[in-house]
């Protein structure tokens, strides 16, 4: 693997995994009203558009970060949607 | 400009738009308390990781979204350490 694949992939897994802590938060919580619905838009979509890019690019690190924080942005989404009376 | 590179500006202006209220509540409130230092420290190295990665393929977008998180996040770090004990 090239050097500089190896940076993206180590930026990919800091940035990734900070979001961890809060996606398993609001899971064990059942709540996400830290998270406004215009920031989980945006971040949605920006970080569809970054996968897309990653994809253009062939790059692997970009796909695979935008591929797990969407997964995490789209739990949260889930939780807040379902859990919204509460 | 190319379509990709568009993309990925267009990536760029949504996630780090997402971050700027944030930056400036916690400007304006003179303190960081939602934001943990371990979180900060992972944000900030991955984020200058992905600067570099982006200096590396040459991508317009990767350097200018990362390059203004930086300082979005420089900022939260300094107003937690300077009003650390309020």
């Amino acid at each position: 693997m090239e050097n500089k694949e190896l940076i993206g992939i180590i930026a990919g897994i800091l940035t990734t995994s900070a979001y961890i802590p809060q996606t398993i938060k609001v899971i064990k919580s059942k709540s996400a009203k830290d998270f406004s619905w215009i920031w989980l838009i945006f971040m949605i979509i920006g970080i569809l558009l970054w996968f897309l890019y990653g994809l253009m690019l062939k790059s692997l690190a970009l796909i695979f970060a935008n591929g797990i924080s969407i997964m995490s942005l789209l739990t949260i989404a889930v939780v807040k949607y379902v859990y919204r009376q509460s």
